[in-house]
C-alpha cells in the first residue's frame, strides 16, 4: 500500500507488524527494530523526496564510501508516552541541529528541518504501539546519515542516505558502572572530530574499552590526548563529578561531544539549588578527593544511558571504590529527568515536544 | 557456474565481462570496478568460505555497525602487469600485515594469511585482462573489512565481511598538488588510530581539506595535534622533505601511517646514496628553508599516489613555490619504483611478488 501524505512522505505501510514476537520485557539495547524506517536519499545535489517503508535490509554498492571513509554521522534519541498515550520527545531541536554540525565536519550536506521532524513525527505516530509507558521504557530513535556514492576516491561523495530506524529500549546500562581513566589511548584530538557523532569516533574506543573490560572496568573515561590530565567523557556519556556537595563537568571543546543530557543535567543542578561548576576537571584532583573521601559521586549522563552512577575508578594502578549514595544526586537528576520525559512533572523549560 | 577450487574458495564467474564498455585511457581514480570481487563473512566466531563472485551491490541491515560505529578498515594495493603478460604485487605482505594490525586496533578479528592471498591471487588471475602493461598503469586492489552485525549498541560485531574489490587505475594524482600545513584541524591523536587504516580517519579529512582547496590547495600536510608544530603525513601520502641533497621524513608513530611506498622510498635512498633522515620534521625548519633556498623539494608517497611532488605550500598565510627541478629526487624515485613494481629492473630486496 503506497500513500502520499500531507508532508510529501511517500508512505509503503508493512503487511504485518512484528510487534507480537518482541518480549518487551527482556530487551538488549539495539537488537530489535521496529515495523518501519525513515529513508532519504541526497542525489542531483538534493535531498529527494522522503519515503517511510517497512524496516527491512537494504542494497548498496561494495564501493560505497561509507565502507572505505567512514562518512557517517548519527544521533541518539528517545521517545516516551505517558500514561494517556500521549507520545513526547524531549529536547529534539538539540539533535537536529547536532546532526548537522556533525555532518558538516564530515563534509555531509545538512537535513532540512521540515524533513527531519515531518519524517520522526509520522514515523512515530505509525510506531506507536512501540512505545510503552512506564518509567525506564522508551523507544531509541536513531538518525543517521551514510556516504552511498560506489566510488572509493578519498574524497566527500556525491550520494547520501538519511535514515530514522527505531529500537524499544530500557536503560543502557542497567548497574552502575565500573571505569577505567584513560592513560596511554585517546578518544579525540584537538582540531579532530570529538564533538561530532562521527561513526569513526566509537570504533577507535573498541579495542580500549575491550582492554579495560579484561580488567574487570566497564568503560573509559577518556583524557586529553596531550597530556592525559584532565578528564573529558566517556565515549557514550558525558561525565559530572560530585566533591563534597558541588558538581563539576568538564567544558565542551571541539574534543567533547555537547550532550542533550549533559546539559540538561547542568540546567536541573541550577534549577535545584546544586551548584554545578563547568571546568576541566583534573584527575589528580578526583584522586585526591576520592582519597580524602570528598568524591561523593561520579555519574555518567547521555540519552542511551540516562544518569548512569559509576561505583568505582581506576588510574595508574590505583583503584577507588565508590560508595553508593542513598540519596544521590544521580538518582535526583534521573528522576527529576525522566520526569520531565514522562510527562509526570512540570516542564519549565519547554524540553517536551509532544508527537501530535 | 559454481564450481570450487583447490584453495576451497567458492568462485562463481560472471556471465559477461563488462571489460568493453571500459575506457582504459580515461579512468577516474576508483569509479570503475573489475567483473568480480572476493567475499569471506566472519561469523559463528571465525571466517567462513570465501567466494569470488560477479562484482555487484550486497544486501545489509540499516542497523549494520558499519554504519554507526564506523567499525571498518581497508588497504590499498596494485597490481602490475610487465611486457611478457606476468603479474605482479609490490610488497603484498606488507597491506597484509597492515590490514590485521588496523583490524586489532579496531577490534576487528584478524583475517588470515592463507586466505588473503589465495582469494587475492585466484582474484587476479580471473581479472588479468584488467592489468594493463606499460608505466602507469595498474590495478588498484583494494581490500576492506566492515562490521556487518545487525544491532546498534556500541561495542564490536559479532560478524564481519572481507571483501576485496578491483579498480583499474592510473596515477592518483596527475599534476604537482599545493598543500596547506594544518593549523588548526587536526587528523589524529596519540594513542589513537591515526596509524591504522582506519575509515573514521579519512572522512575527519574531508571537510578541512575542503577549505583547503577553496583557497586553492589540493591537499593538507597534517601537523600533531598537540602543537601543530611538526609535519606528520598527508591522510592519502607520507611526505618527504629535500634540503639540500638530504631527504627528510617524519617517523612512523601511532598517529602516523607506516606507509609501504614510504618505506620502500627510505630503503632506495639507501640504495641510491642519498642521505636520509627519519625525525620529526618542524614546520619552522621546512618555512627557513624555503626562505633560504635550500629546500629543493617536497613529495608525498603512497599506493594510490605513487610518488606525488609539491609544487607549494601555505603556512600562516605565508605561500611558499617551489620551482620543480628537471632531475628531481621525486622523479627518481618513482622511476626507480615503478621498474621494480613493472619488472623492468632488477629486484634486489624481492619486493616483487608474482602471481601464477
Amino acid at each position: 500500500m503506497v500513500e502520499t501524505n500531507p508532508n510529501e512522505i511517500v508512505v509503503v505501510k508493512s503487511e504485518n507488524s512484528k510487534i507480537n514476537t518482541v518480549d518487551f520485557d527482556n530487551l538488549t539495547f539495539g537488537r530489535v527494530f521496529t515495523d518501519h524506517m525513515f529513508v532519504c536519499d541526497f542525489e542531483d545535489g538534493k535531498w529527494q523526496t522522503p519515503k517511510i517503508m517497512p524496516y527491512q535490509p537494504m542494497t548498496i554498492e561494495p564501493s560505497a564510501r561509507v565502507f572505505h571513509y567512514g562518512q557517517a554521522v548519527f544521533e541518539g534519541m528517545k521517545a516516551y508516552k505517558d500514561e494517556d498515550g500521549k507520545i513526547f520527545l524531549f529536547r529534539p531541536e538539540q539533535n537536529f541541529h547536532r546532526i548537522n554540525k556533525s555532518a558538516s565536519r564530515l563534509a555531509i550536506p545538512e537535513f532540512p528541518e521540515n524533513y527531519f521532524f515531518n519524517g520522526l513525527e509520522t514515523l512515530l505516530k505509525m510506531e506507536s504501539d512501540w512505545i510503552k509507558p512506564g518509567l525506564g521504557n522508551s523507544l531509541y530513535i536513531r538518525p543517521f546519515v551514510i556516504a552511498t556514492e560506489p566510488a572509493i576516491s578519498a574524497s566527500p561523495a556525491a550520494t547520501y542516505r538519511f535514515m530514522i530506524i527505531c529500537s524499544p529500549a530500557k536503560a543502557y546500562y542497567n548497574k552502575p558502572v565500573r571505569v577505567l581513566f584513560a592513560e596511554k589511548f585517546s578518544r579525540s584530538a584537538d582540531g579532530g572530530v570529538g564533538f561530532a557523532k562521527a561513526a569513526g569516533n566509537y570504533a577507535a574506543q573498541f579495542y580500549p574499552t575491550g582492554l579495560a573490560q579484561k580488567k574487570g572496568f566497564d568503560q573509559i573515561i577518556w583524557t586529553d590526548a596531550s597530556t592525559h590530565k584532565y578528564l573529558e567523557e566517556a565515549g557514550t556519556m558525558n561525565i559530572f563529578f560530585r566533591i563534597g556537595d558541588k558538581l563539576i563537568t568538564a567544558p565542551t571543546s571541539d574534543r567533547i561531544l555537547d550532550g542533550v543530557t549533559r546539559k540538561s543535567v547542568i540546567q536541573l543542578a541550577e534549577d535545584l539549588g546544586i551548584d554545578c561548576e563547568v571546568r576541566p576537571v583534573s584527575v589528580k584532583e578526583i584522586k585526591e578527593a576520592a582519597a580524602d573521601g570528598s568524591l561523593k559521586e561520579i555519574f555518567g549522563a547521555g540519552t542511551a544511558a540516562v544518569i548512569s552512577p559509576v561505583s568505582a575508578f581506576e588510574h595508574a594502578d590505583d583503584v577507588f571504590e565508590i560508595p553508593q549514595l542513598e540519596a544521590s544526586y544521580a538518582s535526583l537528576f534521573k528522576k527529576t529527568l525522566t520526569s520531565i520525559q514522562h510527562n509526570l512533572s512540570d516542564d519549565k523549560h519547554g524540553w517536551r515536544h509532544e508527537v501530535k
